[in-house]
């Protein structure tokens, strides 16, 4: 048994296999290629899971991440993110030792690693079918096919195909929100499919990749929060309690029964400050669970209210408040376990 | 000169020395000790700057953060958080090598400090003027005249005072307002203090350091975000733009000329998600700087408007916008430098 004196994060290993194990069923059921991302992690023992599933195929967000993991001996790895110019050494490293595929939406970009790329990658051109956080819009053709033709016209490059991102089902309040908009990105995709018809698309939020049964149109799928959940997939309907596979622990440090509060070890250098609008709380920073059974209950009316950067101020009801002592460990579910499971790299338990 | 290829954050060691000397000029001529807090930085170079300005007692933030810096040579350490008491064999490994001081402010905390510690340590009280954070509320003098009496029944315990935090300065909106914030709490203060003449009293955030231009009625400050400072502090008045110490460098990803906004690599994995509502902008996650000049200038009108895990939106005007290039490095304040500076670790450079 692990001794938890301080804010830890506990990785529930089985359920993130489970986890594993039901997304790479859907991903064969549906034929798709499943690349997770492996952003959320960023640990060498989840990411083990994902080997020991036969998956070996990965999506990172930085060439940071990519190097770190191309290190780690994964031999194909797609950095989901638009291409940084300034990384040109080690993305030329990393083409080198492995099959790099990276992602353009701009002519600047792509004519910098035409003149400085040494070794072939894969390119995927980066459309924005709804979420307009960044890529070209997917009916902005005339874009679209310049970028293709200045790809094609250098033999170092392989253009494969397109890579969406359905970010804004995160802003979705239910299931049936999420598939209305996989719904409607999916057929912007299959506009430009129409033109393209050969090519090859990515796409793969958490949400959507949750909530859905069979993809369909699709090449390859990444999410990479599904590994772990949270309050927030919780939230939204993305996944159920049982899911869940990373949870905080956190040491009482002050109780203040007056006003029905308890501060915590555990702040916004542990959390994130990322929060979310919860029914009836209001803006929360955490939901705190039970776990003295085998699987995990909701404390009702429990959660994180404020956090500062070492602090964390639970509420909940007199009843509760009044069983918890100074030096007990509570546990709790974060609101965007990507964000804590990066902050807490270097202290992480696996259970 | 260092090549910044992605996110890095730039400490102007400079500005920091100015910092500090203007603050420890202050505490000298108020004859208060000077306690840093070292949570902003956690940095060897900067720890030095102050090492260097003669400063050898220190602020932490947790036990880790005490084990860190007492290993890089500080022999007088307060810990200015709620003893966690399940950390209490690197409490007695740091009281058997540091003059160490922790802070307490209940009895259960007390008495297992008193069953287990195995050297003496120093003792605060923590009091509560107002933030209403965590601590004593310094009017109930029953429950502090209780604490005082435990801590002094037991000879391992050396009893010297009481610890504030006027974390409410932080919700102010003008220097004036910090003033005000500052002398309400002082009020309280002086309250305890006239139950407790010979106490030792610690207070120290970094918007009332930072306005108050003579320290009265207390026997140290231990500000630490004023080394840095950052977008919130310029914002409530706490700081002027060349006092600026710590910055963000992020390159341009991708332009988005149609609605003046450029994608940056720097996410909340870099700033964190911490924000502000800045006028009139509206909700900032960063402030765009011109750096050409040996001084600071803000852009006009240009600001980071959103973040997701590595992704930065920029805003604003056109013309400024259609200057920037993909590969170019944009210079950002960050909304919270102690956040910032605590994620970007591995990523930092002192000029």
């Amino acid at each position: 048994m692990h001794k938890i004196v301080k804010p830890t994060l506990i990785v529930n290993l089985s359920t993130c296999k489970s986890n594993i194990l039901q997304m790479n069923q859907k991903c064969k059921n549906s034929k798709v290629v499943f690349r997770p991302h492996f952003k959320t992690h960023q640990s060498i023992q989840v990411g083990q899971l994902f080997n020991e599933s036969g998956i070996n195929q990965i999506t990172v967000s930085s060439v940071d991440m990519a190097l770190q993991f191309a290190s780690l001996g994964w031999r194909d790895i797609t950095i989901a993110f638009p291409v940084n110019i300034l990384q040109i050494d080690d993305l030329n490293y990393l083409a080198s030792n492995i099959k790099l595929t990276l992602v353009v939406e701009n002519v600047e970009a792509i004519k910098y690693l035409s003149r400085h790329l040494k070794h072939s990658v894969n390119l995927l051109i980066k459309i924005d079918v709804g979420y307009g956080r960044t890529g070209i819009k997917h009916s902005n053709t005339n874009v679209i096919d310049t970028l293709v033709k200045v790809i094609k016209s250098d033999s170092y490059f392989n253009f494969i195909g397109f890579l969406a991102h359905f970010g804004n089902t995160y802003n979705a309040t239910s299931s049936n929100e999420i598939r209305q908009i996989y719904t409607i990105s999916m057929g912007k995709i299959l506009e430009l499919k129409q033109k393209y018809p050969e090519a090859y698309f990515s796409i793969g939020d958490t949400p959507s990749c949750s909530v859905v049964d069979k993809f369909e149109y699709v090449s390859e799928i990444r999410p990479g929060n599904f590994v772990y959940y949270d309050a927030f997939q919780l939230n939204i309907g993305a996944c159920n309690l049982n899911q869940i596979a990373a949870t905080m622990a956190c040491p009482i440090v002050a109780k203040h029964s007056n006003r029905n509060e308890l501060v915590i070890h555990g702040g916004a250098v542990h959390f994130s400050k990322d929060n979310l609008k919860y029914e009836p709380y209001g803006t929360i920073f955490g939901l705190v669970i039970n776990k003295s059974d085998s699987k995990i209950e909701l404390e009702q009316g429990v959660y994180l209210k404020k956090l500062s950067q070492e602090h964390g101020t639970l509420t909940g009801p007199s009843e509760w408040v009044s069983k918890c002592k100074v030096g007990d460990i509570i546990h709790i579910i974060p609101i965007h376990s990507c964000l804590t499971a990066n902050l807490m790299k270097e202290n992480t338990i696996y259970i």
